[in-house]
């Protein structure tokens, strides 16, 4: 028999190779042809941002009293662009936050046609705004969208509009030097069809919210053979909405026992993979060579995320700890963890991404047995150095190439009166009373969004 | 090394012991008690359907001239309840078919947290309707919620909404014996908060919807081995969203060399599992005992749905075939299906399932490789006796403890006129030129949806 043919495209070629198109070419991973064959469709063109100002402004909430948990603290803006098989991109709105309208058919809602991306903005003690290597994050974005069958996308076009936002933004909601505010990027399939088909319509949109500081010690709780996070051929290495909810489960019983994650596990060797939704790394001292080792676990399989913050501390690690620490990709199990901690070979471990930064890892608890590193807190280790390398980066104490700085313009708003508001109330009130109203409200929606 | 505890609980248990309970036990799958420990949370409870008619009823489409595929082809209402983590589930509502409001952080446009199930309703040649051996979607709709930590409840309060559904929209939407109506209960997790958790929200809903018939003979192409739809200890067996996205970009890539549907297949011995998302079936004269095999894949590894059509398929053939067919679910490979087909064993082959019903399957190619069965079509197979069997179940031809028949009333709107509608269109169009629109319109939405 002849080998199987590929099915799956090389989706990181796909996306290095569009990152790599301007702006204006037509040439796209999704067809760039309307169903008629003959005009190209629109791209992401981030110069076309319309910007509407909010007139009713959000108050802003201190980081350190932040509503999350129960409600969103989201900023008072967002961007939102439509795409659909006819037109291609729609021209981006900026715009004030609000609900979203779908139809309770819509793809994303059923199939999981869904990705997105998490980055922060950090305000450095200088007072600026820097990104850290958000050109990463957008072309993954790519990548995780054409996994899950939703349209391409120029991923400098993103990185504009993400700039955009926090030009807007980010003077009212990230004020206070050395601190941080969470950037969502999210795409979804919205076409209206219930067959399980490549959407026809999708959405894409930027929100900013506060998010709490993560990155304190964690305990994890390895994950049992009944519960997989990925699998070689699945969608791992993708950042789609497919990979979370299934993990919950999981993640909400390590809670009830007292863990903060689980260490994702795989394989009846049970090699390691992430810790929760974030990359693992560990410090093992080598029983052949005696040296150091910085371990986390290689991208080839695809089952584990290609993290950011991961690469940051690879390339950091590589260049500036060379002579201590042997950087190595590797596979490696449990069992190696556990005769490490035996040994008294296991030095450090922590995980690393955006939302838990560099948090150091101090018990994984693995088939009734404790496996402790020797070192888990404290200045004096690689973990904390590592963090504070990167912060460095982030908040602009030293210059680096991976820091991009945001230009502001932050926004005034003429803001209407709470009594024009109280005012306005009272009339919508008086025509929802009417026997006439979701008839005609449901026709100007779709006056509005082409869609009747 | 103690064995792994498990951390996944059996879930088809939870939720067969859970479809035994009344609707009025607090016993639930996940917790019955409100965050302060006291209250437990209110139940689905279908006596509390509040039921409000549209005044502005839709065109209804013929079925062969269905809207499907670009937009929807909904009825005019649909069913919606919401769930808190502080009340349980709220009152069940009826109501005019919408679009829907839903936060940008809504938990199911990013983590996935949604699953579905999918049934049809049959007008029978008796001019009753029916439903399908329904409390078997009720019963997996609560498994596959609780995989992706969406709430639980009672699947005989939900087979009630069901049933209220159709009560008021199928003599409308379903006029003529012999066709059948779609209808999607869906479950989303709606809480606001981004962090990865279990959601604090949900909604649930079900729709109806104008489905094409789809049970022409499909050319099915084996999935290579880059492209996995599920693995053990995944999720496989749940209809969960996770499962549809990932999957819908190898079915691109076979429609687009010319085949109807992927069938799937896992490990390196490319075991045989489910075609697109039906269940897969062949008929194979054994090479040991020369009789008749009907066989299909085991459920015991949980990377197969449990399908209604599936199940069915199995106990029909086991009662009525037994002295002709052996009823087999077990392993079975890619190379046993080429080796049948080569020395002239491979009978018949047919996809199952509730959207494509029993299809036969002409050809499947596998590594360069067609398989074809020497059965292929006409009225003298089995796969056709079967689905004549099933057929006559759901139209009521013969009468079976499958088919549940549903009382119906109808509808009768008090429609607008043209002429209010439009002039409510102005109004709406004066108030929303109005500076203070946006806020006042957010506002009033928060108050009713009480999440201000």
């Amino acid at each position: 028999m002849a080998p199987p043919a590929p099915i799956v495209a090389d989706l990181t070629t796909v996306a290095v190779k569009y990152a790599l198109l301007d702006n204006n070419s037509t040439a796209s991973p999704t067809p760039a042809k309307a169903s008629n064959g003959e005009l190209a469709l629109a791209e992401l063109d981030s110069s076309k941002l319309k910007v509407t100002i909010t007139n009713s402004p959000k108050p802003y909430y201190r980081p350190e009293t932040s509503q999350w948990g129960r409600a969103d603290a989201t900023t008072d803006h967002w961007i939102t662009v439509r795409w659909t098989d006819t037109v291609g991109w729609h021209a981006p709105e900026l715009r004030p936050y609000t609900r979203m309208d779908l139809w309770p058919t819509a793809s994303c809602l059923h199939y999981a046609t869904e990705c997105f991306e998490g980055l922060k903005a950090y305000r450095g003690y200088d007072g600026k705004i820097r990104l850290f290597r958000p050109s990463r994050n957008t072309a993954r974005l790519l990548v995780s969208s054409t996994r899950i069958s939703c349209p391409g996308f120029s991923p400098s076009a993103m990185e504009e509009l993400i700039k955009a936002l926090l030009s807007v933004d980010a003077e009212k909601w990230l004020p206070e030097p050395g601190t941080f505010i969470y950037i969502r990027p999210t795409m979804i399939g919205a076409g209206r069809a219930l067959g399980v088909q490549k959407p026809r319509e999708a959405f894409f949109y930027i929100i900013m919210a506060l998010f709490p500081k993560l990155d304190n010690p964690m305990k994890l709780l390895a994950s049992s053979e009944d519960s997989i996070r990925a699998w070689p051929g699945g969608f791992g290495y993708a950042k789609v909405g497919a990979n979370y909810g299934p993990s919950l489960m999981a993640q909400k019983e390590a809670q009830i026992r007292g863990y903060d994650q689980i260490l994702w596990l795989f394989g009846p060797d049970a090699s390691v993979t992430e810790a929760g939704a974030s990359n693992f790394f560990c410090i093992i001292r080598s029983k052949v060579t005696g040296k150091l080792e910085l371990i986390t676990a290689p991208l080839d399989d695809k089952i584990i995320l290609d993290g950011v913050t991961r690469r940051s501390v690879l390339e950091l690690a590589r260049e500036r700890l060379a002579d201590e620490l042997e950087v190595v990709e590797r596979k490696y199990t449990m069992a190696d963890l556990a005769s490490a901690h035996d040994e008294g070979r296991l030095v450090e471990a922590f995980a690393a991404g955006t939302a838990f930064f560099v948090a150091p890892v101090t018990r994984i608890h693995f088939r009734g047995k404790d496996i402790v590193p020797t070192k888990t807190d404290g200045e004096e280790t690689y973990t904390n150095t590592i963090k504070q390398w990167l912060a460095q980066i982030m908040y602009g104490k030293v210059e680096h190439e991976w820091a991009v700085v945001v230009e502001e313009k932050g926004f005034k708003s003429e803001a209407v009166s709470e009594a024009e508001i109280e005012e306005m109330v009272k009339k919508i009130k008086e025509l929802k009373a009417s026997r006439a109203w979701q008839a005609a409200f449901e026709k100007v929606k779709s006056e509005e969004l082409g869609d009747a």
